[in-house]
């Protein structure tokens, strides 16, 4: 057994999260793309098949009531709040990320111009994932604003009194690369802006302290790090003091004051609420409360932890076992700019990619030369992280 | 056994939908509440189960490809199309109903502007279902339009060269009033403008006929008459030779020509892919899946046939059992004018709901002041009729 082997053994013997992967149903191979769709947690297929046997088919309609179907939006939303940094009643689960992206956005600018009639620019983040992208200039479209983009570094600059809305992702899905979200927030509210974040790779991954640094709306997905299965609902925060003037775009009857009033004309629940549009997806959104059973005794600072321990060791295992020159790493060596993943740019990357899954090391490709490596730390172990540097390597050698 | 009893059971030992009951788990009661959450097809607790553990536990993200996840909103579409009438193509299935009102009503807006730029009203049913008013509302803030609630009736006066789209439910969802599609879409097209229309209340129960008829955009939620489960995902229809001019308010990236391309332009996709969104919501949409096998060798014309001879059966019940004066029908009696649905004016309306319910009969009650049986033909009886009118009549003797 090699160095880098046996050293793996050992810091999975003394890793605090180690007992958690039995909590996942999992096969022998090595599982690098949590941070596209997680793994599946041994708790939902029990919980999805007594909501799918019980719920619906026996109670069924009285299951809105009898079953907490109807609440559950921000029941869930509750339980995402303590791994983003988030007090209970500022977040609801439900619609896709894009669709609250539109939310978030729309709201931003309209809480925006009720200060200031003047602002008219929103910027966003050049080198997002590009729903949010093409989600915001429907936004600015929509709202008479102009759309700027800019990269997270240029936003200080970019920064003026013209600005309504920034929205900005916490961690590149292409590079990895952790944004700072604290400093950035305080120059958009200098600005006088309201500051919108995607946490999709950051949420469940690394602390987010979305109550601590002030940030306005946030939205992010929950089939990433908070393993809530294909397509789970997304989320949308706002800030307790923000719920007032959110002005949501997508005024559904979920978000009345009085659901089953059945009144003609709209008046918005108070807090969190606001945020729901239609009726709640219910299967998915029961098999996410089920899956984010697996958090339980575990707090966002030891998964941070264990995350940076394994990218650091993946990364030596890499500069070991890879030929010089193979590959590059477009994720940040420094902590405080790292997400939990690591993107290695690399020639032929696809067709890498693809022997690499077929070897039992499943990470993903990015167009044009990327390889994805997502290290979910409830169930990535050293050991998966060296053997995923050693086929690489042997691959490329 | 009276009559009426003994007539229930002549006319189930007929019906040619009988055998279908049999692909439903139920027990004993009687469940008129398909209208708002349809019983649970056999077939859902296993492929839902294998969707859990093999596709997303074991294939986990190749299940995007592999399992045909990623192309199930257009497939389910398809599945969708013959029970409206519609051709292959031209719907995609996603997002609540809310949610594509509004996709659809801010395209038809964006349609018709294009044609003439003095087009800036929007009709929509001001006895609808209150979230397509809602959303209604918030389409024509963000286009710029007018909204002018008016009756269905009332729709053909209203009508002028100001009119950009019309928004109409095709089953009422408080009386259960059929509306006439085919002559107000004529009469919407003769003014020049779209016709919108939402089929929640109509799918699966009674012949649409999306493309004999013309209409332009059509949404509909897949939980009642389709019975997709809770908050299964709704739909978007776009007919076939509109679909280049469907410009989406909610451009995401599951809508690009090139969805994997991380292009940061946005170039939509042809045909019905344009009114996808985010990612696809896959358990919800599979169980929905499975559930559209109990249309096998079903017509709707078929199931248009049951559900009016169910319908007149219980009135005939309701005449003879329940005492005079004390319940009013709100259904019209006439076939053309009639839903799926029988909905009764009933004094005390909640309680009697509440103790229907208790004695095994499913219905359910309509602020402020009414009864609502929904008849789903493939698997509510002739008996099922018989008995909840015989339960109604005693309790209100």
């Amino acid at each position: 057994m090699s160095e880098l082997a046996s050293r793996a053994r050992k810091l999975d013997a003394e890793d605090e999260l180690a007992h958690k992967r039995a909590e996942f149903l999992l096969d022998g191979d090595v599982y690098l793309d949590g941070n596209s769709l997680g793994a599946l947690p041994a708790s939902v297929p029990g919980r999805l098949d007594d909501v799918v046997r019980r719920e619906w088919g026996e109670l069924r309609i009285r299951s809105w009531g009898e079953s907490g179907w109807w609440t559950a939006p921000e029941r869930i939303g509750d339980r995402i709040a303590p791994l983003v940094g988030a007090a209970p009643g500022q977040i609801v689960v439900g619609d896709s990320t894009s669709v609250n992206v539109f939310k978030a956005l729309v709201a931003a600018v309209r809480m925006s111009a009720g200060a200031s009639a003047e602002r008219d620019e929103i910027l966003v983040d050049a080198t997002t994932f590009p729903t949010d992208g093409y989600i915001a200039e429907s936004a600015a479209r929509m709202t008479g604003c102009r759309l700027r983009p800019v990269t997270p570094a240029e936003v200080p600059a970019a920064l003026s009194d013209r600005t309504t809305a920034v929205l900005l992702n916490h961690v590149d899905y292409r590079t990895g690369r952790l944004h700072d979200l604290p400093s950035l927030t305080a120059a958009v509210h200098a600005a006088g802006a309201i500051a919108v974040w995607d946490l999709c790779h950051s949420a469940g991954a690394l602390p987010v302290g979305l109550d601590e640094h002030g940030v306005d709306l946030a939205v992010g997905c929950t089939y990433k790090y908070l393993n809530g299965g294909p397509g789970s609902p997304a989320y949308l925060y706002v800030r307790r003091d923000l719920q007032d003037r959110f002005d949501s775009p997508l005024p559904g009857w979920n978000s009345h004051a009085e659901p089953f009033g059945m009144r003609p004309a709209y008046e918005p629940a108070p807090g969190a609420l606001r945020g729901r549009v239609g009726t709640p997806d219910i299967l998915s959104m029961l098999a996410l409360e089920s899956a984010l059973e697996v958090w339980e005794g575990v707090t966002i600072d030891m998964v941070r932890t264990k995350s940076l321990a394994l990218t650091d060791f993946f990364l030596e295992c890499v500069a070991e076992y890879v030929p010089e020159g193979r590959v590059e790493s477009l994720t940040p060596l420094r902590h405080e700019e790292r997400g939990s993943q690591v993107s290695l740019r690399c020639e032929d990357a696809e067709t890498v990619m693809n022997r690499l899954i077929a070897q039992g090391v499943t990470g993903d490709f990015r167009h044009p030369d990327t390889l994805r490596f997502g290290f979910t730390p409830l169930y990535v172990t050293y050991t998966d992280a060296e053997r995923a540097a050693r086929v690489l390597g042997e691959l490329l050698s």
